[in-house]
């Protein structure tokens, strides 16, 4: 695409009077050029087994393209009609909880061979039906596809096979890479292997959790040979992936590997929710689109994000395009809304689209029409951003799998809590960095890379680590790093395995917390030292691991009469590079002073602000030329610096130079393109 | 009846020892004249299929006969013994939860054609046996029925012909009105209707809730056309209808339509529980008082509350008197405890009666004994208590349902909050007010209607309110009012639905308050800006709407940076009468203010007292004199103003006059009837 | 066995890789001379039906024995393999929550005929093979046994036969016992007793809960008859009992009744496992070591308690050595870890053994290496330590069960609090007190029995009681005592049943506290008052009975305007003996001062501290000699008093004299042995 894309996602189906061409005048006049259509709404696209329906597709086609508006066409497989179920209720996924009910959307076992059946035959009828439409610009696979928990029968038989593959025939290797003796749960026939929900064993449920993300990964590869024998060549194909949900995104998804799904699209996509009002913070959508970004190591394409969502969400004045705004500094080429209009009946009723209810002409309306207009007015110097970045923080699922099934049973902590928090000391200090798989092969291009409770790591991703810290990189880790290897089993050497050597440390106790604080050292740095004297709430809490140093320095320490005697903080120089091992959750101003004394001198300070609430987004925009986002996520007004060169501000056309001050209004921002 | 009831549920059957003749002489010396039995003693009296042995009603009726008390029989149908479930195990309901198992009372499926062929029988053995027994006065029907969440297959089928009638055969007709495109849900066939309880819609979701309420009714009905076989002309027929519960009666009751229930009895009759000891304040007692009067417009029957109940509620010295006059003045002809005696096996063994386990002459039972002499001198002055309201509080069960429905999806309110929280403000002033239903067509006999979040609303519940006030009628509206129709889909045009005419507002965005105060305007009235100014707590909690006003006048406003541009109440004038909204959840004392100020002029203040603890009841007895109860719902004395006339006090035989100073003991009360 | 045991559990078939013989030479250098193996190893001591391997078992026995290490073999019963359950699904337990699926240990139907078939089967085979083993002390039968909640149709049928029994064969007999003309509970016929799972009669529940007790007991005798058959004399047969679970050991178990299961074994064996760090006070260990010593009057085996444990049990400093003595002094003649090394895969990976992952000499290993040091070196003045109190806490299993069946249904109380609550007072005054069950017959050897909340009690205990107290002893009791009979029928007559003479109260009322204190009253003892005078929180929770005195004196009432005419506390004389009686939770230093009033002149005061967190116990040696230990549970340097006499410290050889001050470090203890 050769512009920016703005629109929301559009219901025909569910209008409750006429309003089709009234709405293609109503996006028109808000300056969104893009719609995503059709990915929910099997029921009456085939309201029978066999007998299809396309005309609610067929007329928003028209009447948009009439409109000159683009179209996604979602295949609209992750919500089944009810005729299906009623006819093959097997469609439905077994799941934890049991038997599976009709009614909600992600309910079907996507490996079912009748959901499969009908699936593939919903998508050429529709993909037949409608591929020369000169609307249509791309399609989405599926929607937030996920494994919805399946764990029926034949589900767990193909789960079999896959352990036979992997142990290649010998029980015995799964019961010594499992540890299944433990509790008299060893198998020596694989018709024993029990039933994965009972298990209390977090390496065989770690397995099996893998296994049905490979799942996700095979039925998106399948969609997309599907959709690949229609399409033409200049249309895309995307998925809408969504991250870990605590009631907005967050964090890495437990239940997709994004890295290796990611195949199946040619451009990524992603949805992003997060807190509003008072609590908008931008972190969700940095961390978030940083993922996505580095999934194709390319623009992507926000495909949902709220308008007004929840009440809680409800934008204040400025928002709203505050929001858009950030999305495209993160890398994306288009900011498409859930949805256009609020919806009359069921479970979304109060999650609000653009438009409320009755359809007028309401607060975001408005403000959405700004963006609109700006879109258009400087999109050109925006689109297709590059960026760069010289930090990484890596991630993988199993250690979010294993450490949840630990959460309870003395683990105490959760992953994604260390990945995000650890992402908000980066990114409120301004220091952009990239998402990383534990997988990445090379890590060369990077300066440092932060490494948050890798909790389950191969001693491939740990060696790889090593050696990124021997040819010269900064490797920052935390507690729970190297704990575990790829089949959850403790590794029964010095912790953190390999890694210790980089970080000059071992550790063989940890414990949890109470009423115990940071202390600061000798060797101290100054600055971490004054950040430890101003943090009111210096308090540790919950796990911390009993470090002890070999080679290392200790940074920081504990005020306590039992744990005193260990480090909170050491670094360590290892062959060209360094390792810092942090040994607990820091309070936050703490860490974020660790961490930027540890990347001091490696990457580059930050020019324009102290940092949050004025964050800054850089890239190169496809004139080549830098362009800098500086945002204010803050109901103040507040002032920022100009970094050096000569800047020309794009909304406003104000020319700035180096040194001088800008300032932003609340939940406002500036986009500086370099002359 | 020409006496005033008192008395206890009676149960032979739970004695641990032989007792009857002397709980006839402790019953008397207590001046209690009335027993309810056999309402759940199936077991006893059928102890096996077929075999009748009715020796536990007989030697009771002819205990209490000879005793001069009189005898409810209640017919003894909700709670199934073990055989009949060992024999039909489709007796038990199968819920939402499951297969039912056995144990519990209210556990069947009401519908279910074995159990009810066993009801009948034993129904109509009961009733051959016992008809022309002198002892007794009435019948109750059943026990706090309900449905009990019956959602077997033969249930939904018949489920599936209700909706086949109401759509008249057309699929798209239902999926139209329940918006059953969204998620896929839409139907083409009527087979493929899926089960209830996975359903996502709301709208499909509260119809299948108003079909259960349906069946109650008819179940009801079916009862009293086989009670009415049998019984005398001079012999009531009633039901103890039971509210919302919320560790205690609390608000309009889900499960029930009270208001179509109430055609199959003669007299309403009702269970009232509440909090004691320093929480006792009398709303619930007022609340469903006046709902239970208002089903026949007529006196009813206190069929049930508590002597001790639970420990909480073991009762200050005077609360047992209190409470007995308490419902007197809300229109009661009977108090009867539940129960006579405390129970030595099973979960009601804390729920304790007037007697404890040991059966002495305890606390309670001698403060019961002086209002049974009470009852006896005093009683004709006080029976068949007329009341006549100005002011309605209008409710109904399908915005309770609907809202229950999206509590946790973005609704965030219950409706019993809103209703209860209303009525209290109402209650705390002493206007007394009737709650009534949402299909009273006649409104025409009050001055003013309050309607709290009557979030499912039709358009002639609305148009008829609108006509209330274009005729001279006060309407009183909350948020939430008229935002759906009746099948739960949200109305498309301007909200609220027709309404905001009267109100003179719209709205389509809401929120939820975070950090906001109710702030005053220019012209707020004087009494209610002095009420904002001495609400410590000031604060906004939850859901509030943005309310833009169009005819109306802002009354009172946010303080909020970005929702300070809205209304928090509104009063408008329109054709002869007026309408004020109130758009979020006020603080108390408040929204106490605003209820004053939109009644001021409209009805007669209160003369006896400031209100709240000191509350005052008013009616016409049947000698056609004024009857005024004030009391004391506090652990500290009070005075109270002598309203203007002349005066008898019934309990001490004191004159007083208008103006004269009442002392109000701690939990006491005085009854003034006019000479 | 002629010298204390030290060691820890040990599972070579965990083990990452091999390690046995370094495992013996650490065990050796950590002056360890016992280990417990095989007791949950089913699935790999019988790898597939009928084949058995005992590979493991003969390597480990071998190693120990030539490295001087005692054995003691669990029969591998209580986790069984997964081929047995894919053979046999109905070896699953079905419980409260439905069919069981496979995974954990402890899921089984313990009377299943084919886990029965198989246990003999695997039982008989290991015996076979290791009866002739030198190396083996002793055997534990199965382990932590209990019911599993176990309520599948053969077990329920298998009740019903013995209602029959108890009930003689009649209906009406049981149905007046249990109360089940209740809400149409009734029964006339063997077939129609319902599925206990959905009953509301606390009768019932009591009774199933205590015939599944009874399975446990007769589970544990049948493999104790099986392992009979091949055992030497010379070797125990012990169970590893456990208590109650808060998180930790709490309190009476409700599942086994440790009274009668007792006579499965020739040595009573329990675990122990508490709270630690700043949490570390020795209550669980005196309660449950005073329980378990009592089973069978002399010393037991500690079969299993925390090296590290969980995090937060990781020891500080100091606290393994002060735990291991605390169980000596309570009677412990061995103290054994669970477990030796920590697990790298399963639910137990965070439950770490004296080895940390590493299996490093960590911390933990080097402080046990002291204890090991000092159990051989003056060991032999510490075996066999014989108790002999005083004081008998009594408890039993019914009123534990009928106190949960009531805690949400108005009870309000959990009976493991009162209990535990009553022993931390008497622990903390440093009264060694033993704990009886109710059915105990001889009680002449106590001056003080004090019972907890007695709930249920049949007339026999309670005649026994009042016996006792006539005799001259001390009776102690609180609220809810001799509440109900053994059938959990409230008794009928004045509360509480029987006792009500020696206490010289009555009630029949009881309520929840709110906003209550203690007050004292004019004859109140000064030490009693001045504890209500220093109580900062003086404040009375939750439930409390409306005691009034009939012969006894108020010792403390209720400042309350309702309740102020009630007692609190009171006391009597009755015949020889005198009774005191505690109607509510008192605040606990109130408590305390209460029980120290009521014991003193009863039994001797301890000379050596004040109480906690000095704490002392006492017992007599081999030798004949007493031995004191002065433990300090604190993190703070204290001092104690030496008794009157001559003594030699054994762990520094120090001489001391009754009256020197003795100064203990933190978490430090002292060894007095009198010369």
């Amino acid at each position: 695409m050769n512009e920016l894309l703005y629109g929301a996602a559009y219901y025909d189906e569910y209008m409750p009077y006429e309003r089709l061409e009234k709405d293609v005048e109503m996006l028109n006049k808000a300056g969104m050029n893009v719609v995503r259509i059709a990915e929910s709404t099997w029921s009456t696209m085939e309201p029978s087994d066999g007998v299809f329906d396309f005309h609610h597709i067929d007329r928003v086609l028209d009447a948009m393209y009439k409109g000159g508006i683009h179209v996604i066409v979602g295949t609209p497989t992750y919500a089944v009609p009810a005729w299906m179920v009623h006819k093959y209720p097997d469609i439905l996924a077994e799941t934890r909880r049991g038997a599976g009910v009709y009614g909600a959307r992600q309910i079907m076992d996507i490996t079912n061979k009748h959901y499969r059946f009908h699936a593939e035959r919903a998508i050429r009828k529709m993909m037949e039906h409608i591929k020369d439409h000169p609307a249509i610009i791309g399609y989405q696979l599926d929607n937030e596809t996920k494994h919805y928990d399946t764990c029926g029968p034949e589900v767990q038989a193909r789960f079999v096979e896959y352990l036979k593959e992997k142990f290649h025939n010998d029980t015995e290797e799964m019961n010594k890479a499992f540890g299944f003796n433990y509790w008299s749960n060893a198998i020596h026939d694989w018709a024993d292997v029990p039933d994965v929900r009972g298990t209390i064993n977090g390496s065989f449920w770690g397995e099996y959790e893998k296994f049905r993300r490979m799942l996700v990964t095979e039925f998106l590869c399948w969609q997309r040979d599907l959709v690949n024998e229609y399409k033409k060549d200049d249309q895309f194909i995307t998925h809408n992936f969504d991250f870990a949900w605590k009631g907005y995104s967050y964090g890495v998804q437990p239940d997709v590997n994004h890295f290796t799904a990611a195949d199946a699209v040619t451009i990524a996509g992603c949805d992003i929710y997060h807190p509003s009002q008072d609590h908008l913070t931008g972190l969700e959508i940095a961390f978030s689109g940083a993922l996505n970004y580095g999934l194709k190591k390319n623009n992507y394409l926000l495909l949902e994000t709220e308008a007004q969502g929840f009440a809680n969400w409800t934008p204040y004045d400025g928002q709203l395009r505050l929001l858009a705004f950030s999305h495209l500094g993160s890398g994306a080429d288009m900011v498409e809304y859930w949805h256009y209009h609020s919806i009359h009946n069921a479970c979304e009723t109060y999650w609000k689209g653009v438009l409320s209810h009755d359809f007028s002409e309401n607060h975001v309306y408005k403000e959405a029409s700004t963006v609109g207009a700006d879109f258009k007015r400087i999109g050109s110097h925006l689109l297709h951003l590059k960026k760069e970045n010289r930090v990484a923080v890596m991630v993988n699922n199993e250690s979010l799998t294993a450490m949840e099934f630990f959460l309870h049973a003395g683990g105490y902590v959760r992953y994604n809590d260390v990945v995000m928090e650890t992402y908000r000391a980066l990114y409120e200090m301004n220091i952009e960095a990239d998402v990383i798989s534990a997988e990445t092969a090379d890590l060369s291009g990077y300066k440092a890379i932060v490494v948050p409770a890798m909790y389950c790591a191969s001693e491939t991703t740990l060696k790889n680590l090593k050696e990124f810290a021997a040819e010269g990189g900064t490797l920052i880790g935390t507690f729970k790093t190297g704990f575990t290897n790829e089949n959850v089993k403790v590794y029964s050497d010095t912790q953190p395995h390999i890694l210790h050597d980089v970080f000059g440390i071992r550790y063989n106790q940890f414990s949890l917390a109470e009423g115990m604080k940071i202390r600061t050292v000798s060797v101290t740095p100054e600055a971490v030292a004054a950040a430890v004297e101003r943090t009111a709430d210096n308090a540790v809490r919950d796990f911390f691991e009993c470090v002890e140093t070999c080679t290392a320095e200790t940074v920081l320490s504990y005020e306590h009469d039992n744990w005193g005697q260990y480090a909170a903080v050491t670094k360590n120089t290892y062959e060209k590079g360094s390792g810092w091992y942090i040994g607990c959750t820091l309070p936050f101003e703490i860490r974020k002073a660790v961490l930027k004394e540890a990347l001091t001198g490696i990457i580059e300070a930050c020019e324009v602000s102290e940092g949050f609430p004025v964050i800054v987004k850089k890239g190169v925009n496809t004139a080549g030329k830098t362009v800098v986002y500086v945002y204010n996520y803050s109901g103040k007004t507040q002032t920022a610096t100009v970094p050096s060169g000569s800047w020309n501000e794009l909304l406003s056309g104000t020319a700035y130079t180096g040194g001088d001050t800008i300032t932003l209004e609340k939940w406002g921002f500036v986009i500086l393109e370099e002359n």
